[in-house]
């Protein structure tokens, strides 16, 4: 990862929005930037400056990852240090006041009037729109490269999971058994809390495994992914446990219908909504648009959730680089529920899926 | 747990800081106050209503979860819809400008610009003092049951690590043993990325299980919790790989005899300053102190880190019902490092220790 052309980058930017310098908070940020993998952090970029700010505790570490920037460490919070050594280098940051960008989704209100208190009146913050969020939407492809390696892993782990869903065995369990796979495989930690939602449960759209049982006849929604070298993977499947009804059979074809035909929307130049409505549609002429209560699909990376969002009247264009989740789902209150999701990278022409795992409905 | 209840002693802490309402938007305390588990949610309270916002996926689940409050459900954001549903009933609120509080530490800057877009100017928000924070530090009966519980289940895992830990194994693969049995067990997931920190790694504080290779010599740093029913354990032990030397002996004891020295001061009545102070009052003894960079303790719950604070200077008063961990620790920068952790919670007398399992140097 080249850490130092990505602080060079965001240079030109904060330039065209006439900062002279951005406070960096939010931790995802800060590793696109820096290399740092660490929990506690702030990092300052200034015209001519990088300076990374952490505590005692990872002294050691920021030494060691840190890329691009000067490294102080200090027994205080980080943004503390960081607001005092902006303090201290007010005169070389500008003649007049001194505009300094905060990222206003990841500073808390509470932190930003500490901040004001350490920093004198010469210095203005400004909520800086998201533009470190911007630029990490286009993977490069040695991300793209961990991205497929993370779905790689995750995928891996499909087998197991067929192998521990049968009618008795608690959600939890089956759970247990994919994330010890995922361990035992290299996984840095799973990217979200495991989704294993069985018969009634399935109608839950984030029915996190529970201690309910799964019953005889049920569709099972698993939605999980791991974490690799920092990048998440995100894929659901659901499957069938028992011989699938008809009604059931139709369910979950409408489901997959709509998450095809979303996928074969997915090229350059689209927008995020017009991806979403191309589920949506699908779903409007089954009548099943109004069970389908959540967005398309989301961007993934360092953060299981990360911009663009897929969803209705979106605007983003989306562009070759970009990471993004494909996965409509039907959730009938109180009866079953059927979702299918998708990794897949934008392309030049139109879109590569990542995920491998069969989609024909598996009965198990 | 009757949310009922705590949300009539929140009314109380209302008048007397001269506040209409509090919006509430850190999830931990929504939980305490209403029993709501999921992820999006806000929550308001007024001398009069509680009113709870969550979005469409999770209407079901807060139609079960919720105690003592209206429920609104909508497609937005629960904090728009809160502040929508605060200009709505203005007028019953208050017959001046209506003053709510809101959690500085748990609102974004960017969430308070949005509120005040929607908020008419006859809203003053103001930031609240952590008055739930507060009332949660002093667990009632039925909490301090679940922690055992938590603590118990926790205790149990602690010999398969013995098991799992060996020169050659990688510090993932203990602690994918470890998560696995978690699982099996019944924990609803870790309480915190699980720390096996072996060799030289064994010096960082933070060092969360890595590809390293366990050494045939060398201490293993092991720092793990669970959470169950929502609340959370958190334990360290640190055990020897080979024959200790003498060196490796001494350095135990050191951090033993720190341990147990705070563990001896907790008591009502006594600061948690002095709590952090009793413990290093015995590593500068040893002329180790240097080398504790890090806090005594922290209380624990709902959250893994929560109040009180056991560190240098913090005058908070101990009260029976809290539950904290004592966890000095001694890291030799590039050597070796040990740590050793239980909970307490503070009785009328002194304190019980709940983490039950040896405090004995195991050699593995």
């Amino acid at each position: 990862m080249d850490h130092a052309r990505r602080q060079q980058d965001l240079r030109v930017t904060l330039r065209r929005h006439r900062l002279d310098g951005l406070l960096i908070t939010h931790l995802p940020n800060i590793r696109y930037l820096s290399g740092f993998t660490g929990s506690s952090a702030a990092l300052v970029i200034t015209e001519s400056k990088s300076v990374f700010f952490t505590d005692g505790r990872y002294a050691a570490q920021a030494q060691t990852e840190v890329q691009g920037a000067k490294v102080v460490t200090s027994r205080k919070a980080p943004i503390l240090t960081a607001a005092e050594w902006l303090a201290k280098n007010r005169s070389r940051l500008g003649r007049f006041r001194i505009k300094i960008g905060i990222e206003g989704d990841h500073l808390s209100v509470a932190a930003r009037t500490r901040l004001l208190k350490t920093l004198s009146s010469k210095f203005l913050l400004r909520e800086a729109q998201p533009v470190i969020e911007r630029a990490r939407m286009i993977k490069d492809s040695e991300e793209i490269e961990l991205i497929r390696r993370a779905v790689r892993l995750a995928a891996s782990l499909f087998d197991r999971i067929l192998e521990s869903i049968r009618p008795g065995a608690r959600e939890t369990e089956v759970a247990a058994e994919l994330e010890y796979a995922a361990r035992k495989a290299g996984a840095e930690e799973m990217s979200f809390p495991t989704i294993i939602a069985s018969g009634e449960r399935s109608s839950l759209p984030h029915g996190r495994a529970s201690q309910a049982v799964i019953p005889p006849q049920a569709f099972v929604v698993c939605d999980f992914g791991v974490i690799l070298a920092g990048y998440c993977s995100d894929t659901t499947r659901t499957v069938y446990v028992g011989k699938p009804t008809a009604e059931a059979r139709k369910l979950y074809q409408a489901a997959r219908n709509a998450q095809q035909a979303a996928i074969e929307a997915v090229r350059p130049g689209v927008s995020a909504g017009e991806v979403d409505q191309a589920a949506r549609k699908l779903l409007r002429r089954e009548g099943l648009s109004k069970y389908f209560a959540h967005s398309t699909g989301h961007g993934v990376g360092l953060e299981i959730h990360e911009a663009p969002r897929l969803a209705a009247g979106q605007g983003e264009i989306l562009r070759p680089g970009m990471v993004i989740t494909i996965e409509p789902g039907i959730y009938i209150p109180g009866k079953w529920g059927v979702r299918i999701e998708d990794m897949v990278v934008v392309t030049e022409r139109g879109c590569e899926v990542l995920t491998a795992p069969s989609k024909e409905l598996i009965a198990v």
